[in-house]
């Protein structure tokens, strides 16, 4: 069991270490199991969609709830991994993409910081779908997402 | 129908000008009628959401598009304006929001220039929908999206 | 609070009653909240969408979702209505329509009996969001679905 | 290529003859090839789900959408089997099946006859991605649609 918390762990690295997009949003994990995932990401002025308002672009909604549910695909792909070996790993995660992804915005992206958490609603060999929510640090619904992953 | 052309041109420079998060994306409006939109982004490798393949992040991808389609469904507002006032465009705008985004991802982001373009499909007084897509520089699909905006 | 569930219970027939399709699905209105709607189809050969599997046809399973999702922004309307007068009603929900609907299929559409639920994610004067779900009588998930509905 | 329109046309008749709720729709394949398809339904008063307005089900509208996207992505896999024998292609159909599904309703479903085309715009080994799009007898938009479909 141990090993398989490190071996989310290094995959939850490679998310927030080795993609430069991901760095741009300051993405942070705070916990990635085979049941749940859920990520961090601070307000920045960089995220601004609409000047007057000051409130998060469309875009940057879509990117944080892609992320979490892409997270969430991998979560489940590592933890049904028959081997944890890195190279096992890499190889099975290298052909994991996003399909389609809905979003859903329901309030203006206001915030300190903005929590994005995803579970599993199908998890197939080929294909998995994730339902997904963003709220802000008052705990205020900010987005809802559903994305449709391929898998293996 | 020239001060329809400045009014248009005017709306496109708040979506390039006034947007940090636009301005991240070095977004250019190439057109801007009320039967299409469409916008260029260029490669950066802040946009890599794969440091392994080269590739776009779907964030990205699906900020851009919705980016294109909020400027369609925008241009649409202009175009059907009884007043091509600042202060009339201004506040009619301000209640553009997207509400529901879909996006397709079909091949690899990879590219030099990214062309994306818009059609409205649904234009009401309270709701507007758009298809969207996005090419690469060789005319290759990397992406399709449609998008429910939320209008005056 | 009576005049609420009466006026309520008045909407609910108005779904099972007065709409030939619904009748054909043999429809029925299991609870009618402004937190929650809950609906109940049984089995039907005429469901088949295929004859070797002997499962619902995806269009059913979109159907049922469509309708407990409309049937929880109609909930959300009337609670909300300053008068629970009939042709107030009425007219409000007049302008009730889909304006978009996503279906995720889950699992085969097998079962007795098909129970789906809706709650709101978005209550706006001018657009509303639901999420929905449906399982078969053992509690399996079937489907879940995410639906825009233009209001009032 | 004879032997490939006959087995297109023995495809199409497994949707038309084979399918209890087709045959409720009642629906016609018009055309079949590896490009396009497109089906009509003739309107029916059981189809109605606004009896005031007398417009088609959102349900029914999402149906006829799923049914011919999936009849293209049927297309597409005898189009590239290796083999045309009837037991090779019903096994790969037996494998397809909808993952999610995306329906924009655009004008109330009014009409004597509607007909639904399709086109692809992601042909996988794994997954296929079809656009469609819904119009009646007089050329009016009344929905579009994209499905993703799980492919062999």
């Amino acid at each position: 069991m141990k090993d398989l918390e490190q071996a989310l762990a290094a995959v939850a690295s490679i998310f927030t270490d080795n993609m430069p997009y991901n760095d741009f949003l300051n993405l942070k994990v705070i916990s990635m199991t085979a049941e749940k995932t859920e990520i961090e990401v601070p307000w920045s002025d960089a995220f601004i969609g609409n000047a007057h308002h000051k409130i998060l672009h469309g875009g940057v909604t879509a990117s944080i709830l892609d992320c979490v549910g892409g997270l969430m695909v991998a979560a489940d792909i590592v933890t049904r991994s028959e081997s944890l070996e890195k190279a096992v790993l890499l190889n099975k995660l290298s052909n994991l993409g996003t399909i389609d992804l809905r979003t859903d915005f329901l309030r203006p992206g206001r915030g300190e910081v903005f929590v994005a958490s995803a579970h599993l609603i199908r998890a197939g060999r080929k294909v998995a779908v994730a339902r997904m929510e963003m709220h802000n640090e008052k705990g205020e619904h900010i987005a809802f997402g559903t994305g449709t992953y391929l898998v293996g």
